[in-house]
């Protein structure tokens, strides 16, 4: 077969569904944040970045940056090996310890990123846990899909969000099978939060381990910035934790948080831990800054709170469509690719407004382009509002 | 079933066979390697470490770490974003411009980890092009062979750096399918190099595309630091070559170089590329600066080269049972999973060198912990020689 016209059929496939990608290039400006250079192709045009997860600014915060600088001082940069094999360094350990103590868990495990940690946590768990079934729910992370898809394990997906049906799945399964049931807390892309007492009482009755993605909640909510399980106390009833350093902590990784035994298996089975390189003690000893710093200044959340239900209120006014999220997350759906993209190119030309018009795959087909937005504090001097469309 | 008992016994299973693993922790000492603190169960103890796949320093050379520093002050700690909502930087456009130089190709992709490279890049390939088949060398990485899973393509395996076999597999599959033929320079367990024009000639007979994992290779190899292939004057028969950024260039990170409409394919289609936090800038900007210093410092590879034939001799010497390899790994295979980690217990406790034992998976069973070796210059004042045992 011709290869090259297989492949750019599919390219110009994606441009005739106005789908095609082309990255916007940023200059990040340390201390301006959410200010960027654009690099477009009129050249350098100062913006204002709405659709960043750094939701706290955390990716600029002083002593996130000192922690760092002072690691790459005394360590150097990358570590030059797995876990295994000279890769574990006393930052991670560091920050494994802080992160189970940040969820009230036994232990925790520290990934590349968010989306290998659900890659390898349930790709792993699934497999080793003969003949077991995962529940997922509907509107699940790809890094969640994929894990579950490399798992192996049969898997049924639940309505979003619906504890009731997924009751109803369960019930119709072998009360002996392993059980696994997969959720986020927030959800990037439409900004509610799941049910989590509701899905934690049908998986209980149902004997099965909870696994629950706070990735766009840890940093963000809770008396320590623990995510939505610890701002409603049910941290205790999460089997396991999964988060990212590389939203709300500003830096770059993933972790889960969960019982020892339950992350010792992870750690001693899952390939996308075992055989790759670890992440640079640096990373680790930032995201470890962003922890302490978030944890010792609940004040930023409360602040973002308030400027989010601002932005929120000031959109409606304006009569644009935002959707009544309980969450940080304010997403604006057009529907239609060409046009979502064309806003979001007028966004950026005229107004100096970055937002990315979001698409499928991130979104299904004709929810295409949610510039979901949030508004934050940058510090306690300056505000300013942004959006974020995180995924 | 009882979860609990069922992964407490899979612990106790490779805690049987010899094959659990016990992290060992280290403090890297920058300006000292390969000299690092171990934080063992005597407090802490400095040792040697002969098992670094920071194979030329660049973890602790001044240019990288002084590219760091400036980014972060810069742009600051991540980046907020998947490259396609606000995380494309700057940085990482230079980076990728520099990667396809260093391999006389089109195009470049950065990933967030050598994994995820070959995870996104063969598992995108094979999926997209209709009825792919996909060949792979017996010896292939983990993340290669998860990668080719993922695709779903059909599979053959061909004898561990054996062109004639892979001919006759070949031979056998329908000539009108697309082919994709996939293996490793250097072999970072057993040392050995494949036949690369070899192996090409029989790829191009079948009209199929090459790709070529050159991580252990990229930096220590070739007139510029690209390679095996680069070496050998090959870059050019080569459809891809996929490399890391966190072995010989020191800091973290993976990407692919190749033709501009395949590297785009995967930019846009690839699941591990599209839904997660791009890599730091200040990572991306550490290791431009590391392309460029190995570029511009061919007698460091040189020196190192010297210096793994001194290590090999002294092995030889002292009647160590040492692979004889064309690279600079040097395996010695002990066999027995308990005898491996024994002698490596010995080696760190009494000698102050850890040479980290390598046994099942990331080595098969009875040639279980291969503490494998090279030696380098640190720099041109002194003269330290470590094992590598690479994986
Ligand atoms: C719900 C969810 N889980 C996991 C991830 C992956 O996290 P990371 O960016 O750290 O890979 C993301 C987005 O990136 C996400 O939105
Ligand atoms: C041959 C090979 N390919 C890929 C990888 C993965 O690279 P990274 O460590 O950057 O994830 C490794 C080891 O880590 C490897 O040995």
């Amino acid at each position: 077969m011709d290869i090259d016209a297989r492949l750019a059929g599919l390219i110009a496939d994606m441009k005739l569904e106005g789908r095609y990608r082309t990255f916007i290039e940023l200059e990040r400006l340390a201390g301006e944040f959410p200010s960027a250079l654009w690099h477009g192709p009129d050249g350098a045009q100062r913006v204002t970045v709405w659709c960043s997860n750094d939701y706290l600014g955390m990716g600029q915060n002083a002593a996130v940056l000192g922690a760092m600088h002072r690691a790459i001082d005394a360590s150097g940069a990358g570590t030059g090996g797995t876990r295994n094999i000279s890769g574990t360094n006393r930052q991670h350990v560091a920050l494994e310890t802080a992160l189970a103590d940040l969820h009230d868990k036994e232990a925790a495990l520290v990934f590349t990123s968010g989306w290998i940690s659900n890659l390898a946590a349930l790709g792993t768990l699934g497999r080793v846990l003969p003949d077991a079934v995962i529940f997922s729910d509907a509107l699940n992370h790809n890094s969640m899909i994929e894990g579950i898809r490399r798992s192996g394990a049969e898997k049924f997906i639940f309505r979003h969000n619906d504890p009731s049906h997924l009751d109803e799945l369960m019930s119709a399964v072998d009360p002996a099978r392993p059980k696994i049931v997969a959720f986020e807390s927030v959800y990037s892309m439409d900004g509610d939060i799941a049910p989590i007492a509701a899905i934690c009482d049908v998986a209980e009755r149902h004997g099965a381990l909870t696994y629950l993605d706070e990735v766009h909640a840890v940093g963000l909510y809770g008396e320590r910035g623990g995510g939505i399980a610890d701002r409603e106390g049910l941290s205790h009833r999460l089997t396991i934790i999964e988060g990212t350093l590389a939203k709300a902590f500003g830096v770059m990784g993933g972790y889960i948080a969960g019982p020892a035994l339950l992350v010792d298996v992870v750690r001693s089975l899952a390939d996308s831990f075992i055989f790759t390189t670890s992440l640079c003690p640096h990373l680790a000893a930032g995201a470890l800054a962003a922890v302490e710093e978030v944890r010792a200044h609940p004040e930023q959340r409360r602040l973002q709170e308030r400027n989010v239900a601002m932005l929120k209120a000031m959109m409606q006014a304006e009569g644009i469509p935002v959707l009544d999220t309980p969450s940080h997350i304010l997403p604006v759906i057009i529907g239609d690719a060409h046009l979502c993209r064309q806003t979001s190119e007028r966004l950026i030309a005229d107004h100096g407004i970055y937002v990315q018009p979001i698409n499928y795959p991130t979104v299904a087909r004709g929810h295409a382009v949610s510039p979901s937005g949030h508004c934050r504090h940058r510090s306690a001097h300056s505000s300013t509002m942004r959006r974020a469309s995180p995924a």
